[in-house]
Formats: structure tokens, sequence, C-alpha cells
């Protein structure tokens, strides 16, 4: 048993958790604010130098979890560990979001798809050598890239 | 209080933490295998498809945090949410891995800088549409993240 306690709330319009944004793309522009408790805020020194931050949480409202699901984005069922789904045996969420502002121990973000409420983890400064490949393979998640690709194309023709 | 168990135990040729690559760039090529315990194998189906999986971890060897640390690729302290120290009030560690193959509950990876008998906490497929932003500032990095660059270019031209 490992423990974890929270070091702040992440507030955002997301109140219920059918109503949300189904991946990042689809939360370009949400803007949220990332609370961080009193006793952690002289971590935050440096932070706004990162145009963009990881953030770590617990997905709170999510309940056991089954090894097979149907995500989102597909109708076949998948092996969870190639989803993202928040129902997970650990439910730690992760998402890269726009940092636009620090100020008085509050994150100021962009592009947000977490439910209000949630308690945050960590944070992580985002570094594309760390943190991103460009030529990937994304299983059954390509079909659903290639959408998100051809729609922008779609709308150049309209 | 939240609870996590790991799901699985991370294999790796890194013994000692003061033997280890302090950046992901500083472990090309190193193999790992990371061995997911049998109830949450079913689990696994479909991430095969996937070239790189982002793995979450508990950096088990970590004790207490200071809110500055001095970086491995600094000289000045830093706040720590603006570093990957392991130290940290949630010592959950992130690496962007290459997954080469998965057999009989384990999975073959490359990239690797993490030590040996980590507990997995969590394994999600990496997909570039959610998990990447090509035009970011790294605030205090952006002089190591050149460093990696130039040495490259410096190669090129021996």
């Amino acid at each position: 048993m490992i423990d974890f306690t929270p070091i702040g709330i992440i507030h955002s319009p997301f109140e219920d958790p059918a109503d949300m944004p189904i991946q990042p793309a689809g939360a370009t522009g949400v803007k949220g604010a990332v609370e961080v408790f009193e006793q952690f805020r002289d971590g935050l020194k440096d932070l706004d130098g990162f145009s963009h931050i990881l953030l770590l949480y617990h997905f709170h409202r999510s309940r056991g979890f089954d090894l097979h699901v149907v995500p989102f984005l597909d109708t076949e069922p998948r092996g969870l560990f190639a989803t993202r789904a928040p129902r997970r045996p650990n439910p730690i969420g992760l998402s890269l979001v726009q940092l636009d502002k620090v100020e008085d121990g509050v994150l100021h973000v962009r592009n947000l798809d977490i439910l209000d409420g949630t308690p945050l983890l960590d944070i992580k400064p985002y570094v594309p050598e760390f943190d991103a490949r460009g030529e990937v393979r994304a299983g059954w998640l390509e079909k659903a890239r290639k959408a998100v690709s051809n729609r922008r194309s779609d709308g150049r023709f309209k």
C-alpha cells in the first residue's frame, strides 16, 4: 500500500462526469484554476517559465475497474491499459495543460479536461525532449487520430 | 489519504540511484522489462498496437522532499514543481518508453530511466494528440534542451 495526499484542488467548468470532453482536443480553450495548498506553494517557483505542465491527479469519482472496457472513441472492448478510462486499479489521471499564469498559489491553466474538485497529486514541467515522440503507432486509437485530422481537413474545403 | 497498490514491478539495469541516466535522452536504447501482476494481465490486451507507452510508478527509494532543489541539469535552486526530482510530496514518476513486445504479462520496453525494482502504478497508451505539444517554452530547462540539440549538431560536423 502506498499513501498519497492531495497537494491542491483543480477547479474547472466540468461539474458532471457525464458532460466532459472525451479528450484534450475537445477541451481546447477551456480555462481552469489549479489551487495549490499553502504549505506547497514555495515549490511553484520557476514554474511560470513553462508554457505547458503535466497535472497528475486522483480520479476521485472513479470506483472499481474492469480489465476490458469499451472506450468512448471506439465500439469494441479494449484492454484497460490500452485506454485512458478513469476506472483503473490506481485511478491516477494525467493531463497536459497550457499554463497561462501563476498567481498567489493558483495556476491559471487552459485546455483542461478535468472534473471540478479533482484532488491534485503532482505537477511536473512539460519538456518535449522527455515527454514527446513524433513517430509513433497508436494502436486502436490510430483511427480516432485520423478522424481528428480529417475533420480539420474537411473544414478547410467547406 | 489516497491508497494505491502496485500492479507490477519494473526491471531495469539500474540498481543504484547514484548511477542512473539523468534524463530519458541519456537512456536511449536501455532495455527493461515491466512485469505486470497476474490479476491485471487481461488489461494488457490491445497494448501491443502502441509503439510508446507512459509508465506511472512509485519513486520507492525517495524519502521526504524540499520545496527548493538544485536539479542535476542546473546549478541554481529551482521550485520543486518546476523540476522532475524524485523527492516530491507524492513521489510519482512518469516515463515515456518505447514498447517492443508484450509477452506473458511482461512488457519489453526501451529507453528506460527507471530504477530496478520500482513498483508500477499504471500504464497508459501514449497518444501525441493527447500528450504532446510542439511549440512550448521550457523555462530554466531551455538551456539544457539547447545543449542536447547542440551536442547532436556538433557531432554532425565532426
